[in-house]
């Protein structure tokens, strides 16, 4: 069975689509009888509008597309959670792409969107990705993107992130403050911005106040979201023998591989070691120890991010000019057992 | 700037829009020069060929709409990732909208993407959905529905989910085997299927295995995700006293409550009451205990259910008849300290 059409009503009734289209609406230059007889033929037929044929009258399709790195991750899926939201309350459809962390993907996954004639496009960069020609082309026929996250400095458009590098200041200051004095970082991938930037606020902290930087303190750990990156760099760490007595944990998933590592070795957290993770997961609240943590506001980065992109896609459409956003969300700390 | 169109591609070489659009497909009725012109010019600018005007002249859209009760949650992420990766692999973009378990909100969703054109819809329903006329409205109208995990077997139409009933029998079968003989049951909320289904398991082991039903062991938890329903009626059946050996749980994040509460309570786990769990999420394989679950193949049940929602699209199309199908995918258990 094919979809009911304006034209079937139209035929139904012995009226012209426009007359058809035009009672629906509610227009005034139509009848009283003849609104009614739509409307009611309309709700008899369940007639539902097309709008793939209104997107291509007024050349949208009231669509944005979102590529993150992966869905399976509380903080994205925070995200996605208020880039719905916001979405659907300015009347937008939402299609959601993973790069997996892959340069290449992540074009791909680009082209796919723009055969798609999204409307704009909220992107979360890859670990891998370094240049922005991709974005740039894009950007170049007038489709509005928003990059939230993982940001690049470089591309001209609207951005949404946090101060990663004043959180990683604020809790590894917090940590010395407490007294620990040899702090460890497990850092992240050396690629993407919040790696760098959480590195350099852990840096920044001990110099300012007044703790000598020790590159052999600085664990590398290659994928920031797993739980057996921070299990193994933990082994490497007590074998090393370093006197650590605190670590600062680029992601809660690799502070909850160290809580592991630690359990399993009789290290006592904090007494020995304190451990202070990033991003706050529902889980870190009920590991044990439970886990002191930063709070990223994942929901509102996602709605916050959608709003800038619509507003712009609006603009666009009616040809008024507008300056690009740079919000940068305010994070806080959540003090636990482990500190 | 307005995205480029194959008029203007026509226009430019002065030849006609179809003969522009053959050159692109790479027919043969165009000649050589011509159509390496068009190809040289398309990639000069850039040009996308416009899916929506492709799609109204096909009247399919190569989108599939799916509904969630919510995002935030490591099983429908785990869908969700299936359900973009098949969707990927055959053209498909998916739109993801939540019902928030909440029914009125279900059917707004399912309006949406009805009004979208979807050529499919996914749909695992919300806990408050007893009566499915809004999705037998949308299967009479010959679009394809494929409902998942959290089913109704009086819609007909083809289902993905798991055996709940055999997957809680299992788990309480695994219980009485090592011996314990006191297990209460934290169940879900009244409706959803998986809910009663689990229970009902969790009975039917009891009795196979001659232990009597003993209905002050079932403890009800309004929100079957919600950890502190685990923790507050572990408070209760402490209160209780009515020597509890074992607890299975309706989901983790109620059995990481009851951890919780345990954990605070001095409560020794398994020694003094063990915990079984169901969903087995990551964060049950980190905390103290660490615990025993039921491993539910979320990305397979959305990789799963695509294939087959895609297959009744294009039967559709061709009009091959075809049935509906009834997957049930198979658990196992993970068996952790907890028990």
């Amino acid at each position: 069975m094919k979809p009911i059409t304006l034209k079937d009503i139209a035929l139904e009734l012995n009226i012209s689509v426009t007359t058809a289209s035009k009672a629906l609406q509610g227009r005034s230059d139509v009848s009283n009888a003849t609104r009614e007889a739509v409307i009611k033929l309309a709700e008899k037929l369940n007639y539902v509008p097309n709008s793939v044929a209104v997107n291509l009258r007024t050349r949208q399709t009231k669509t944005i597309g979102v590529i993150i790195p992966t869905i399976v991750h509380q903080f994205f899926s925070k995200v996605i959670d208020g880039i719905i939201e916001e979405a659907e309350k300015q009347g937008y459809f939402v299609i959601t792409l993973q790069s997996n962390e892959n340069f290449e993907f992540e074009k791909k996954q680009l082209q796919l969107l723009m055969q798609k004639r999204v409307d704009g496009i909220l992107i979360s960069l890859s670990n891998q990705t370094q240049q922005c020609k991709h974005l740039n082309e894009i950007l170049q026929k007038n489709i509005p993107i928003v990059i939230f996250d993982k940001i690049n400095k470089l591309v001209n458009c609207s951005k949404v992130s946090i101060d990663d590098q004043m959180a990683a200041y604020n809790s590894v200051s917090y940590l010395i403050k407490k007294g620990y004095k040899r702090i460890a970082h497990f850092r992240g991938s050396l690629m993407p911005q919040n790696s760098i930037d959480r590195f350099l606020g852990y840096k920044k902290a001990l110099i300012d106040h007044g703790i000598e930087f020790d590159s052999s303190l600085v664990y590398l750990c290659d994928n920031n979201d797993d739980f057996n990156d921070g299990y193994i760099n933990a082994q490497k760490l007590l074998k090393d023998q370093n006197n650590v007595d605190a670590i600062f944990a680029i992601t809660d998933l690799i502070a909850v591989g160290i809580l592991k590592c630690f359990n399993e070795n009789g290290v006592k957290i904090p007494e020995d070691i304190a451990v202070f993770g990033f991003s706050d997961w529902f889980m870190s609240s009920v590991v044990t120890p439970t886990l002191s943590s930063v709070v990223q506001p994942g929901f509102e980065m996602g709605r916050k991010s959608t709003e800038i992109l619509i507003e712009e896609i609006k603009n666009l459409n009616t040809n008024t000019p507008y300056a690009f956003q740079n919000i940068v969300l305010p994070t806080s700390l959540v003090i636990r057992e482990s500190t």
